[in-house]
């Protein structure tokens, strides 16, 4: 194994003690940069994740440029339903679309469970290749949506605004629901396990529609899955971490789910936060994406205010409140990491 | 003065005992009800509400057909940019369009400042029409969107995903964007006070917005601008409810911004929102919309948690924690309100 030379992400996960506190963001490998673009004027999307040497490519970009203190390996939450048997297009500007959505249990039972190590041994071979290309530079973080998610997608067919489909799904199938989620655990799991063993130092899993769910709902749909999705994660020290935005009322459960960190959106005070769970887990996140839209100052001045709120000491992982936005320009996003790791040696 | 009838709503509004729970909805007159699309197959979204006789009509409605304990006058919150000079267009199944958004401090001193007695006399004629036909038989709320509600509406020229145009403006030209929300704030208010006057028994401020900004950017730039619009609403006792969607991070701040009630989504927990801020005011909600998709059973189910939750005593109004989907069949909706209104009776 290569010793990793910047190890303070890994370090601040376990809530080791660190010089200062690193930073990396949601979505770093993506549109801002004039060099993704340039690759992505090239390949469709789902090309470039299917391409280890792509994939691999504009995974490190941020490293190089911005200078972040973790990778990402680039590639999509819904790569999942499409080794499932779905048929996946990302339709640009409009957001990704799942063909023939679940809309029944025997839908369910039509799906393919699968093997991450041949339906997504592309995204194995990125993670391998992006390793070997890292040599050590910074730790390589793998990613998955939760079965919570997953399901959203595969039910809505793709992104929602009321999110109905999901919703009549779960009231009168809930047993058909349950058992599809169980099964994406499963495979969740199986393919996070499979990320690590092929050099992902980290992971994230990201349940980015926990919060269209009311509180006993969450625990029900989604909670339980993530739990059992951490616990059956082969790993060996190998820090996971959840993100689930706008999960607010479910944070005291969500620090006991198994995860070493917790992702936190914009809305929330790591503060306050810290104060209810910060022994439990390390936190991350959590400065307002658009505030890389401001001046510098602003900046400056917003990001003191997320170092300041967590406060001193380890267990801290900057981050954005949810994924940079497209149109940010990229000096913004290395300014707020030189800021980052200016400023926050005095917390530590 | 026509004495009220069924002045459950307004008693629970105001903390005063009540044998049982009242209960509205939001968008309760609108398309799940075939009698409104009916209507609304004949005239657009923007002749109706702007036909004193036919917005009367669609907001009778569900006081007719579901039972519910007040009528909201059917209107929309962006009539007001409309009023100030702004085209307005409702695009089928897309949304409201505000063409030319504002963008700059020009922008915003190109703006008409309005008398809601004149350019918006058609909706105060439509609250005295509609107060004449309800006959003092549920009490008439009228509403409005907040000031930063309003705003982003205006900045983004529509709904947005991102909100990047609001922000973008707000960090990067806060004096421009605190001139609008203050001429906004006085415009706001004296629209209802208007309605007041015009009969509107009880008023409703939309912050539908709020939730996208974080903890110290709604103090900033939300909340400051409904306390000031409460604090200059003409009334003699018609109660403020505030709804806020999203902004979990503030209800303690939101409790003390002169409102009588706080409206909430179904997110939050109305047991720990009462132990929190119940003593101050009281509490409208939070029905997840979407449990309207479920067999009665669920219905019921759902509807007693919501009842439970909020304990014994005054100061609940039951409603959905946002509007009403369009898909929902109406008889499910029937079902709730005879529920909320037979079991509501042992909370009392």
């Amino acid at each position: 194994m290569t010793q990793i030379k910047n190890n303070l992400f890994i370090k601040a996960c376990k809530k080791e003690p660190v010089e200062r506190t690193p930073i990396w963001v949601m979505r770093q490998a993506g549109r801002y940069l004039p060099e993704y673009r340039a690759i992505r004027d090239k390949y469709d999307f789902i090309t470039m994740c299917k391409t280890p040497e792509l994939a691999a490519e504009v995974t490190i970009q941020p490293v190089d440029l911005i200078g972040v203190d973790a990778a990402i390996i680039f590639s999509d939450i819904l790569v999942i339903p499409e080794a499932m048997g779905m048929k996946l297009e990302m339709i640009e500007s409009k957001g990704p679309k799942l063909y023939n959505p679940i809309r029944s249990v025997d839908h369910v039972n039509e799906l393919k469970t699968i093997d991450p190590y041949k339906e997504l041994k592309y995204v194995l071979d990125a993670v391998s290749l992006t390793k070997r290309q890292l040599n050590g530079r910074v730790p390589l973080i793998g990613f998955a949506g939760s079965p919570w998610t997953l399901m959203t997608y595969m039910v809505e067919g793709g992104g929602s605004k009321n999110f109905s489909e999901i919703k009549k799904f779960i009231y009168n199938q809930p047993d058909a629901a349950h058992k599809l989620l169980d099964l994406l655990a499963d495979i969740v799991a199986s393919y996070l396990s499979a990320k690590i063993e092929s050099g992902a130092n980290a992971v994230q899993i990201f349940d980015t529609w926990g919060g269209i769910l009311s509180p006993d709902d969450f625990a029900q749909f989604s909670l339980q899955y993530i739990t059992k999705v951490i616990s059956k994660i082969k790993r060996s020290g190998e820090p996971v971490i959840i993100f689930a935005k706008g999960v607010h009322y479910k944070l005291d459960q969500l620090a006991s789910c198994g995860a070493d960190v917790i992702g936190l959106d914009w809305t929330m005070n790591l503060n306050s936060v810290r104060n209810m769970i910060g022994n439990k887990v390390a936190l991350q996140g959590n400065l307002d994406p658009t505030i890389l839209y401001s001046p510098k100052e602003k900046i400056l001045k917003e990001a003191m205010n997320v170092l300041e709120s967590f406060g001193k000491g380890s267990g801290h992982i900057f981050n954005l409140g949810h994924g940079i936005l497209p149109d940010v320009n990229p000096e913004n996003l290395k300014y707020l990491v030189d800021v980052v790791k200016k400023e926050s040696v005095r917390f530590h």
